[in-house]
């Protein structure tokens, strides 16, 4: 499978001299696995809140990057990083005030029977260990995903990541299961069923009992979380004895409003749950969450990340939940959502099929993937940063920093509504 | 297997109360898989250069954190960070200059056929990350390490850490093999052999070819590296279609002396490098380099982590790169090391069995693990951190910042030898 909105590397004439020299230099530097974002590439020098500037005074609309929560180069968070680089900065096997503090902030947060949380540095990681600590719980292998999941790039979780195309394999011990069919009567009852069947077929072959492993606003299969979908099928895994993971790398953090976090607005109580891009600003932070009879199994294992949770990456952490809750960011993101949803639904094209959101994870559902590249590049153009997503790439994910208000959701309607009107035109011309 | 100088955690009456109340606080919140080092924990509030201040004013020679290669909380590395972070963290789906220009800084230490790198956040991504692209390249999936090996903490790479214990199973392709027997005639070639073995029983297992996976200063076997003993073995996997990652979280980045990298004081040329630790002096920086050969196989999987070579990581990669050369590093460890070691055995107790070293990787081996407990802490108690390794534990990992200088070493061989004396008199006593 093609990566979605790729920069396909034949589009280099659209580059200016100096990006292009860049360019060259970056793929024999970092050889061939690499991949850009956009037909014509986004080099940014400079950000600050939603805006990214580029080298020549242009700024772009950050309608993408879910991993600068409070905004590109936030002023306390960019304080916070370097009091405590200039102070301190050791790990976990020393005793340390900052990385209890933030525990105990991020448990707050978590509630109910969410009793520890540890420190890793990349949502990968996180995931990673999230399903280690999972399968010595339960004793069992299988993990179910969705058909489009995407959990990070681990051996382990490429291999449940079908988004990466058939180049990577699933692992035998995976089931991909399809996704909500929003169009159906009960989406949650059919997704649920086909849980419980995966559930069953892993737990014959010998995996079970099986963990699910699901982004509470599916992103990658679509944004089809803005609709509760998943409670049903997180009873059906317990039923079971298996366990659920929360991944909340896409929703956790207030981006779908004040629930904080995508399985409390889904409406269910996970076993554990991991979150990473979000947590630092861009900073690398990230984490396992869970109750406590979970990591019982684990304790013998033992667990050390040399750079997780230490005093820069907890004091980063701590600065992101501060100014998250000083600004009331989460109700900003239900109000911002709701208001662009019904904004980008009012720009009423015929190519536009659907518009949804919970918070600030918004998806536009169009004709096809080919509209969808097409629009995301001439929003490009326009300079705003938005991205395509789903199994066929047909659906706008719009994802913005949390900072984002109602005036660059004007910005980001109008840069809509004319790309599609640019699109028109190209057609008919 | 106990981790070697793990807090018991039942000798928390040696702490005071703030620190007795921290330690509940934080495993509650941490749970039950984090460990702390020393029979007393530290607790470091401040860090300069080889030093770490407690809050109670005293302070502890750092002789043990390779994290912090140019010293804690050096300032321009901070520097570096800060003024980054005000101005720019993106990632690499953007065109940005700083990640190519570190991807080029890198290179250029690396020499020979390294010729892409890749960046990670952490060395357990880099070597989790660095088996996935040889795996592609060669077919094959069996993996060679030595028998006390730790190569990190992902669900891949802890089935092939047996340092971590029995409650970690290795996965059935993975062998470990003993490593090189100092005390042998040919410890090389009598390596080689039990390589060369290991990949002929992987291959028949259907396998092969295998890779081998090798710290190159053997840090957790013992610190055995300290002579040359990996080349064989090397050419041995060669022979057999098998490629072979030179795991430099411990040996890299100048530790070894002016060769900069184990590999290339250990005589061979890799097909894989992977580091992590020392790389951002505490920032989450880690990388795969390799021959370009191995990356083209990978091309079509595509990679992508999110905070991985993002402007901060490289901005603080390259303060770290400057620093290092500019102030001569490299061939100070060497300098330093080669004093250190010969102070070390110029104290002359007969419980000393051998002092060696390469750079500033150095390895104590006393008469047993024990005695390696008790001569840890009691350094401790003289503010002097250290830590022990190898199979019995019976070794010290004496391992500084690269900043540690002869008045450092004299505190060091004072306390060493004061330690000693402590622990006799107990036992006289």
């Amino acid at each position: 499978m093609t990566m979605i909105n790729a920069f396909s590397g034949t589009a280099g004439d659209r580059l200016d001299a100096d990006d292009e020299a860049l360019l060259d230099r970056r793929v024999r530097a970092l050889g061939p696995a690499y991949r850009l974002f956009y037909d014509r590439p986004v080099h940014p020098v400079r950000g600050e809140g939603v805006w990214l500037y580029q080298a020549d005074g242009t700024r772009l609309l950050d309608a993408y990057n879910n991993v600068v929560p409070v905004g590109h180069c936030h002023p306390a968070v960019v304080e916070a990083i370097a009091t405590q680089a200039a102070t301190l900065n050791t790990h976990t096997r020393y005793l340390g005030d900052r990385v209890v503090d933030y525990a105990e902030r991020m448990l707050t947060t978590l509630g109910g029977d969410i009793a520890h949380v540890m420190f890793t540095c990349t949502g990968s990681e996180a995931n990673d260990l999230a399903l280690r600590i999972a399968r010595a719980a339960t004793g069992g292998r299988g993990v179910i995903v969705t058909a489009n999941a995407y959990h990070g790039v681990t051996a382990l979780l490429a291999g449940m990541s079908p988004s990466l195309g058939d180049s990577v394999g699933l692992h035998r011990f995976v089931r991909a299961v399809a996704p909500p069919d929003l169009a159906a009567a009960d989406p949650a009852a059919g997704f649920a069923a086909r849980v419980a069947e995966a559930a069953d077929v892993l737990a014959a072959a010998g995996f079970g009992p099986a963990t699910l492993l699901v982004d509470t606003v599916l992103s990658s299969d679509g944004v089809l979380g803005t609709t509760r979908v998943l409670a049903p099928a997180v009873a059906a895994i317990r039923e079971r004895g298996g366990v659920v993971i929360a991944d909340e790398v896409q929703a956790g953090l207030g981006r779908v409003g004040p629930d904080f976090w995508g399985f409390r607005w889904q409406g269910f109580e996970p076993d554990l749950v991991t979150c990473g891009k979000p947590m630092g600003n861009g900073h690398p932070v990230a984490m396992v969450a869970g109750r406590s009879a979970l990591f019982a199994a684990f304790g013998t294992v033992r667990y050390f990340n040399t750079f997780g949770g230490n005093a820069v990456s907890a004091a980063a952490g701590l600065a992101v939940l501060d100014i998250i809750e000083r600004d009331g960011l989460a109700a900003s993101a239900e109000r911002v959502g709701a208001d662009l949803v019904e904004a980008l639904a009012a720009v009423g094209d015929p190519r536009v099929l659907e518009v949804r959101g919970v918070g600030l994870a918004i998806a536009v559902r169009l004709a096809n993937g080919d509209l969808a590249h097409q629009l995301v590049n001439a929003m490009r153009e326009r300079g705003v940063l938005i991205s395509a997503t789903g199994r066929d790439g047909a659906v706008l994910k719009i994802r913005p920093p949390l900072v984002f208000g109602a005036e660059h959701s004007d910005i980001l309607v109008a840069a809509f509504a004319a790309s599609l009107r640019d699109i028109d035109g190209q057609h008919a011309g």
